[in-house]
């Protein structure tokens, strides 16, 4: 109890370093140019650039091994990067030190399709790892909107979600095993390729989500599943956003599970719409959010049958004219405007987003406490998320608020929204984890004790608070 | 890293601790006579008792938080129990000290259905608990064959399967959060009430399965789901063990999740139908195994499409005639057959069992390795379990050995068993959980590394071992 994680007096790099990290990895995989170091300095979390000193890019477990016990002995931060797709900040080299890019450890190692389960290397794309095991007649649910660029190493550092979570769950539910690097330069498996593990401590748990502050993974071991073979979409317009987060936890009730049950305002729609030159899908004034409901499994009459139901429910939520996706285009369509709008709001504006979730019955009262709290320190905003778990992406506009306000005065309207957050039985990150933003919020969740149980934790992996410091804790 | 859990010098319990204990949760509610002491003193596990010096039963979390924060300045050692079903020994007070029993903690505080979550505490029973959410219309899949006695508290504590895990998972799965006591006497939630939560360190995940050695858990947010209306289930004699097994993944790579895919050897069924003294099901000369599987859901003709495609299946490998529970009383029959057989084993000699778990589609290697090993040893063995999830109970028959074969030279034969376990991508508890029996073969699964981090999360949550000391780690 009460330890604390200091940041010690880490070492900038020399000459024999680099001499190091080269003969590690060969001269060509240590960068330190200027363009090398803005690129690895900065990933999707707004605007934030931290280069680091050096990057050094490992192709093997033990490659990482020399890496990470050498900058242990050596004082020097290093930060585990994947794609660099985050929305937390967690890849950014704060102290500067070594960015540790897993961008080579991108093979797939064995589908082991009489087991349900794949070993992947960190690096691997998520939807590239999607398809190779759909082509097995399997499935891997967890489906970030960065799919297509992100990495699995990412996903497990961030414990991320995505529209299939509702039904399938989050990355964490999908791991069995990893192997890691410890601080120390030792390399462990912390669990068995087994689908229930009652042995020990559950250490794959604790790395899954712990944002490259207590371990390097190397390799994951991950549950599959059957992959559903059918999927039926549709989008669902009300004129009233709070109307449209009351129907969310009615579908439910209603017995069915969604495969996919995505909220967005108004504004998030139109603002993708523009940002992807779609006009095909007409947004009568009347129209203040829509629904993105999906459902998948493997009989068509069955499908059905759900749509029926979750139709007879959002029309006593007063849903306007529902648009049924009927071919594969028009799915891809829905879910693609569904997916850029992220980018679509980045383009806008200068803007914060944040990653709350609540039990989902209380989505509605979420989403008007948001809608107060933006009125009262004037700022606008837009939500749209993956409703059906309570989770509620809240982008802060910046617009034409002053740089005084912006940075003065919203980080206590943020500290409001993660209050009412917390109220309400939630928490203040979904699955984007907490990184470098979040970090000073902290202490709204989580009490002086949990707080000093988590750090002791760190202390414990990594005493010289050399992973990815200044990350999750201020 | 390399920290050690010491014993301390624990202190024996004087007649002021009795008073202080007294003072929190009145004279009648801590006992010390011979016959509460022998009571506390066992659980499931074999024969083995190891009595407390006292037991003592509060009802509020804040009883709890005065009871440990006084044992951990007095070195006095606290093992929390509930039903005392376990079959590792982790409720056994192995040092003497406090039994602290939950079974006051008995309380459903809220279902919530409009969220689908449910808050209890830990001396709820299992089976109380399932059939209070059923009635409306929610599922809580985690079944041990003792839910009609067992405590959710132990679930937790062990993270316990049973034979709904293959489709639904195990406990783990469907914690949110908990509320639990610390060794200091500190009193903290672990996490949030959502679906998904990316807010720090997975400290929830951390307590679950840590069998009571890193905090008392006094209050779980668990999630719940729709309850399938309908179930379908065969028994499924095979004339050979390892068909049987190989059936098992088979079955799964057809694309069908099995709500139940349990694996008893002939001679499980036969002593249980003994033990319950039920003839009614015929069990003829060339049958070596059975499965029992069960699909559940909501629409008839997909249940019977999927047995059908299961029959066909298991045909290849051999199958013989297939008994279909056509109504609730015959499912109810085959499943308790199934229940007993723990019971059966345990009535007809003194035995050991393994909880051994294994990737499914080694299944078949596992059963033909631990008969190996039996006639090396010259010992018989009936295994059964969880087929669909590779979860193996073996257990050792000690029958007609002597006793210094079964005390000196069984636990090589257990080492070997576990070896061939973690060789075959395995691990040595699936269900059951380590606590004491096992703990001396944890560095069969586990590297020091890996154990050194275990024992470090251990003295960080307990830095004077309070609490249930001597379980997972020798």
């Amino acid at each position: 109890m009460g330890i604390l994680v200091f940041f010690m007096n880490y070492q900038k790099i020399s000459p024999l370093d680099v001499t190091f990290f080269s003969s590690v990895v060969g001269n060509d995989l240590v960068l330190s140019d200027e363009e090398a170091l803005l690129k690895f300095g900065h990933d999707e979390t707004e605007d934030l650039v931290f280069s680091p000193e050096i990057v050094v890019k490992p192709k093997s477990t033990l490659e990482v091994a020399s890496i990470v016990k050498y900058c242990n002995e050596h004082y020097i931060p290093i930060t585990v990067q994947g794609a660099r797709t985050g929305l937390s900040g967690g890849a950014l080299p704060l102290f500067g030190g070594v960015a540790l890019s897993m961008e080579r450890f991108n093979h797939i190692l064995e589908i082991d399709t009489k087991n349900g389960q794949v070993t992947v290397e960190p690096g691997v794309i998520t939807q590239v790892l999607q398809e190779a095991v759909a082509e097995q007649g399997l499935f891997y649910p967890p489906d970030p909107a960065s799919k297509g660029s992100c990495f699995i190493g990412g996903n497990l550092a961030e414990n991320s979600g995505g529209p299939k979570a509702v039904k399938y769950g989050v990355t964490n539910e999908y791991v069995l095993n990893l192997e890691v690097v410890l601080a120390s330069g030792d390399i462990c498996w912390t669990g068995a390729n087994v689908l229930k593990n009652a042995t020990g401590y559950n250490l794959t748990q604790l790395i899954v989500g712990s944002e490259g502050t207590l371990a390097i993974i190397t390799k994951a071991v991950l549950k599959l599943i059957p992959h559903p073979s059918r999927t039926m979409l549709m989008l669902v317009p009300f004129p009233s956003a709070e109307k449209a987060c009351e129907a969310v936890s009615a579908i439910f009730r209603e017995g069915i599970t969604p495969s996919g049950m995505e909220f967005m305002e108004r504004d998030a729609l139109v603002w993708t719409a523009n940002f992807i030159k779609d006009q095909s899908i007409s947004i009568p004034d009347d129209v203040q959010a829509h629904l993105l409901i999906e459902v998948d499994g493997n009989d068509e009459a069955i499908l059905m049958n759900d749509c029926e139901k979750i139709m007879a429910v959002v029309e006593k939520y007063g849903a306007l004219e529902v648009l049924f996706a009927d071919d594969q285009a028009k799915k891809d369509q829905l879910w693609n405007l569904r997916r850029k709008v992220g980018e679509a709001v980045k383009s806008q504006s200068v803007y914060k987003e944040e990653d709350t979730v609540v039990p989902r019955y209380r989505l509605p009262e979420l989403l008007a406490g948001v809608k107060a709290i933006g009125r009262k320190y004037g700022f606008q905003s837009v939500c749209y998320g993956h409703a059906g778990d309570g989770n509620l992406h809240i982008n802060i506009i910046k617009g034409a608020l002053s740089d005084e306000m912006w940075n003065n005065e919203l980080p206590f309207a943020i500290r409001e929204i993660f209050e009412l957050t917390v109220g309400l039985g939630g928490t203040i990150s979904g699955e984007h984890g907490i990184g470098y933003v979040q970090k000073s919020y902290m202490n709204i969740p989580f009490s002086a004790v949990e707080l000093s149980l988590m750090k002791g934790i760190k202390q414990l992996f990594d005493p010289n608070g050399i992973l990815n410091p200044g990350k999750i804790f201020v």
